[in-house]
């Protein structure tokens, strides 16, 4: 059990969190859990990965695609349409085990039932069965097809489409308004009984067929809707043409074999990525919906896009990629299904040229990542993208131009996929490349202090969001200096083991005169080190700001819309901050702080941390349980896992709509789970396990994926227990080393 | 001729602006051309340079001394007050020649003319005679003395005072709250005829005397009014005992011969400053009362203090020195009376410590001079200036710490009383020290840009006050520049020709580390060149913002209080400027910049300013007659010589009030009138004169001390005189250069 999330009853007022919180998706596609009968009013949204549109001066964002589950049924000539008819029972079930949405409606006359998933095996497949079951004897009648009217924040992107039908077979086929990408939606349907065709509609944005059918009580009449999906951005020549062969290839398979094939897709995820939980089945569930959620984000057929920060739940946020991906998400894939984990590594990779062109643009060298990136690799965010909701006018923000940290993350991120998996692969084939631009990005960045004799990074945007225009940020220093401590390492494996390779890159870069710049900067960068009582300040001039309370300071609101953050939001002048940034920076490194300076400033930003970000409460649940503060740990772990689930998110900022699912606390669920109470580490030579457990929790067990092998790790209150068939690296438990060889070991605690 | 301001009628309304049109000060006090009988309330103030008290967190401001002039009229019992009885007719007329303000009134029954001086002779003494002439047979009641019931910004600064008679001299004595400095006045009256002493009054902090009299229609009764006014401030022990002692030595003289004493010393001020325009009377006109004003501030008794950027007309602006002084007020003195500009000189150098106390406060070496000075060499400016009106909360703002340019221009100050007048007495007793330590400041500031091998200065406020945090201002890094080049100058001078100096200077400051420091970042400083259109950017990424024309920018404003400069004001991203920058840099270097390039930035710059400033104004119309630019030159000459007397200037920023003189503008006219039109210029060596006259005048005249020797310059269109009875210097017209052995030269144009 815990594999179910289930909700009774219908709420009008639920429709918009329940289409984010009843997500299915593979990657390719994402089904907003929206009732078949629904339209745009009600948010429906069929997402695609990376087929992104601009219309005139609006957001680019993600295109939805026509919804292929549109169906409306009609009884006895009235229509069954819950946002109408009280339902007399309604239930809605996500089973994320087998990654099905199960509807159930009961209606005066009829009960409906409907089952959906997005296939995991046929990316471009979306199913849907749907049964009427009779109260009493009535004539039916269910107009269904694909409807194109569909929710558009910043569209329309499909501005004209051909709707058709072929036989049985009906399409919607659009353009997309900037790229002139062909998006085409097929659908067959198949029954298990006999009906009257009324009609075919195709118009208004429309492909339908109408048809009606008599029911005794007691029977149940069951359809199948086959969808395919295809879009110019997957590379075909004609859309429309393969969407229609797949769809008849498809049909002809029954819906349980193609949920078969689904299932054993996600059966093979749970093997290898479940993290089970015996005390605690709220934490358990909850925990599991986030795996699902990034399993069903994570793009497993391509390296041209990652995973959005509202996932592929709707076109908020523009569907654009941020340093969640490596900071948040990675980790998740790294450790239980490298190869997903490449593609995002291999995603900067392939936007590498438009981080060269963000540098250029600003007179830096090398690689300034973009920080709303999206498939072209050009940034998303503008200078100005917040409204002052006291004059309307638009603030100057430096979320892109400053928010250098990014160059830091996405070399971390290349990095740490290599520690975690050994595969030079990436590093060969760009990553290196991306490494090395991003360290010389930071040294055209940086200015040296001649009278300090050292580097410092002036005017950034602090990973605590709410203060712009800082010098010395300690997030973002530390990052760099990471970067530019991999640039001489991977400077120093290139050398030693591809020296052609090497020199192929020396003369692609013309990197020879950076390298000794490279290292002194690494040498000299400075970080700012804990003072004498241990805290480390977030950047120059922070402890001079004013300190209040956050509740002192929330009850300066003047209007619930108004920003927090800079040029002159409330926070601004404060110590007050949005997320963690000496944590983040604490746990991101903590090998370099000794545990008593990660546990005081811990204790001193804790208090100073609005949480204002879904990032937030992850960080500080890790860093809680390695520092001992288990109770607090467990309260930012539930917080956490549980965003999604709750809806307990901000919807909108000013007049922007801001829900959707939250991928940065679905990866850091598993990781408050994994590297906060699990202890997992891996230095790229050994796995550290060092599990600290909730008072609730009897044992926690999780699997890894090292260097290729496979680990699995079982820990109670008591004793901690590492098996391996294949495993060649070492485990240290709370500092005691331990040999694999056995296959099995256990450490009593 | 031309040397009256007059004014007929009276207006309530103009109480406010009349009470600063009519000024009359001698630098030690300022008063405000108010009427005898006014009181706080139409903001009757006599100011005291140098006086400083802040009560509790209100602005530290300078202290006003109780009203001496205060004296209300009775005619058969009713009072002749000109706010309750609308007089038949009203004048004031200010004489610029003596100094001296004259008002005549005439009511139904009386006539009233008043005559009032600040003795130039003696700075403690305020003069009033006080005339009535009976229309009618009239019984008359007078009720005059000291009043401390006085106009207070951020007061009561003389919370308690002591009242007291001592046979017929009055006084109020009070203390400051701060400080707890005494502030002494003492009156004493005579007559000319007999009168009936009612009564003697000592309370309510008032002092007077009320006495009557019967007078026969055509007779005139004149009493006269001797007041002294001493501070703790001054020196004296105690300054009552002072005042009063001084109050009966100047009251054994008559009003004419202490009148002709204070006419002596204007006489001779004039004699040296004085500017002659012919055809042009009112520019004539404006152009004396803005050297009149000058000179009533200026203070001649002391170094401790400068000339506040509203004069002595108030407490505006907390009374405090800004760079007004080096950049558009010492000029004047430079060249007509160095003696004068010394004192000013000397002011930076008593405030070094501080400079040097606000350097240490924000981690800096050398001296970082004070945005607003007053006389400790404290800081007066707070970090949050503004009120935000939309919101009502304060707005930081980076006056104090990021208008760094105001140490270029105290060494600039400095150095410039050097070039004027080869003293080096200034520069040996303090002023070398201040230079180098300025130097040193700029120093410790700079970044050093190692992909660019420049030294930048980063995060300033442009003289432009509307642009805060830029990079690489022009004027404020064109200003350091210079600052070190003077730095490397004093250097060699010192160790040249006062090598115990040069080595005494080096061990008090540790400097010799410094020197090679200072030499290179003199050379390596970066300051922003034209572009290839000849265009100085005025810092980094200026280029890029929005260019709406002013007017435009105007049409967005929402509230007419709002503030349009940093952190979020109309103008912050925007091209548009308060005030010159990148053109008064562009004046104050016109030697390192071809005329063509001065040309085109003007043009370039102009319609990009707002003249949110009145400092704006002056500059523009320098430049405007150096490149030729003529009728703008005279439109902007006659826009900064007119504020103070057309009162066309903004009285209000939020609810603060910031009426009074502009000092700025008042030396900034006498620098357009000779250093714009009459192409004045005087590099140390020889005089520069290139005079362009405007159109309507005929001929222009001024006098210029260089060196120690007076030079007579007079130009009209067609030829240009220099004359100099001791001029050892030659004179270049024009590129030309002429001995000055003949003791003139006449050049035709």
């Amino acid at each position: 059990m815990n594999f179910i999330v289930k909700e009774s009853g219908f709420d009008k007022k639920k429709v918009m969190l329940d289409g984010t919180r009843f997500f299915v998706g593979n990657g390719y596609m994402g089904v907003r859990g929206t009732l078949e009968e629904f339209g745009k009013e009600e948010l429906c949204g069929c997402t695609l990965a990376g087929v992104y549109d601009q219309v005139g001066e609006g957001w680019r964002e993600l295109v939805n695609a026509p919804n292929g589950l549109y169906t409306r049924l009609f009884v006895d000539g009235a229509e069954m349409n819950a946002l109408e008819v009280e339902p007399l029972a309604h239930e809605m079930e996500l089973d994320l085990r087998r990654a099905v949405l199960t509807r159930e409606t009961e209606y005066d006359k009829v009960k409906v039932k409907t089952e959906r998933f997005a296939s995991a095996d046929n990316l471009h497949l979306l199913m849907l069965r749907y049964s009427v079951t009779a109260k009493q004897d009535c004539e039916i009648t269910v107009d269904t097809g694909i409807d194109a009217n569909i929710w558009d924040i910043n569209g329309p992107h499909l501005p004209t489409v051909d709707e058709g039908a072929v036989g049985e077979l009906l399409y919607i086929d659009g353009e997309t308004a900037e790229l002139g990408n062909t998006v085409a939606v097929c659908g067959v349907m198949k029954t298990d009984f006999d009906y009257k065709l009324e009609r075919v509609v195709t118009e208004n944005r429309r492909s339908l067929r109408v048809f009606s059918f008599a029911m005794k009580a007691g029977e149940t009449a069951t359809f199948v809707k086959y969808i395919t999906i295809y879009t110019s951005v997957d590379g075909v020549a004609d859309p429309l043409k393969t969407a229609q062969e797949a769809v008849k290839t498809v049909s002809q398979q029954s819906f349980t074999e193609l949920l078969a094939a689904h299932e054993r897709v996600w059966a093979e995820r749970w093997e290898a990525a479940d993290v089970q939980i015996t005390g605690d089945d709220e934490a358990q569930l909850a925990l599991r919906y986030n795996i699902y959620i990034m399993y069903s984000n994570v793009p497993t057929h391509t390296d041209k896009v990652a995973i959005p920060a509202r996932g592929l739940a709707g076109q908020v946020y523009k569907g654009a990629m941020f340093w969640d991906t490596e900071v948040y998400m990675m980790p998740l894939f790294n450790y239980t299904h490298p190869d997903y984990a490449r593609n995002l590594a291999y995603y900067r990779v392939n936007t590498l040229d438009g981080a060269r062109e963000k540098a250029r643009e600003y007179n830096f060298d090398g690689a300034f990542y973009q920080w709303e990136c999206q498939e072209t690799g050009k940034d998303a965010c503008t200078d100005f993208a917040v409204i002052d909701i006291f004059t309307g006018r638009p603030l100057r923000t430096h979320f892109r131009d400053q928010q250098i940290h990014i160059s830091g993350d996405v070399a971390y991120g290349i990095w740490e996929h290599y520690i975690a998996t050994g595969d030079e692969a990436v590093l060969l084939d760009g990553g290196a490349e991306a490494i090395l631009e991003c360290a010389r990005f930071f040294y055209s960045y940086a200015y040296f202090k001649k009278t300090k004799n050292r580097y410092e990074l002036l005017e950034v945007t602090c990973a605590d969001e709410y203060h712009e225009r800082v010098h010395n940020n300690f997030y973002t220093n530390i990052m760099a200096k990471y970067t530019l401590e991999m640039a001489t390492k991977v400077l120093d494996l290139l050398k030693e083991k591809y020296p052609k390779k090497y020199e192929e890159l020396m003369t692609k870069l013309d990197y020879a005169k950076d390298v000794p710049n490279i290292r002194e900067m690494a040498e000299l960068l400075y970080v700012p080190a804990p003072d004498e009582n241990g805290i480390i300040e977030q950047f120059d001039g922070y402890n001079k700001l004013e300190c209040p309370t956050v509740a002192e300071l929330k009850s300066r609101i003047i209007d619930p819309r108004e920003h927090l953050g800079a040029p002159v939001g409330l926070m601004t002048e404060t110590q007050i901050i949005k997320q963690a940034d000496v944590v983040l920076g604490l746990l991101l490194f903590s090998d370099r702080y000794p545990l008593e300076i990660r546990r005081k400033n811990w204790e001193h930003y804790e208090p100073r941390t609005e949480h204002g970000s879904t990032l937030s409460a992850a960080i500080y649940a890790i860093l809680a349980a390695q520092v001992g503060f288990s109770d607090w740990a467990y309260k930012f772990f539930m917080k956490t896992a549980t965003i999604d689930l709750s809806g307990n998110y901000r919807l909108y900022v000013g007049d922007l709509f801001i829900g959707g699912l939250h991928t940065a606390a679905n990866g850091g669920t598993w990781m408050a789970a994994v590297q906060g109470f699990g202890g997992f580490k891996f230095d790229g030579e050994k796995l550290i396990v060092n599990p600290v457990l909730p008072e609730k929790w009897q044992s926690l067990s999780y699997k890894v994926i090292c260097r290729g092998c496979r680990y699995e790790v079982e820990a109670t209150k008591k004793q901690v227990t590492v098996r391996s068939a294949e495993g060649r690296l070492p485990v240290s438990v709370f500092g005691q080393e331990y040999s694999m060889e056995s296959g099995e070991i256990t450490v009593a605690l």
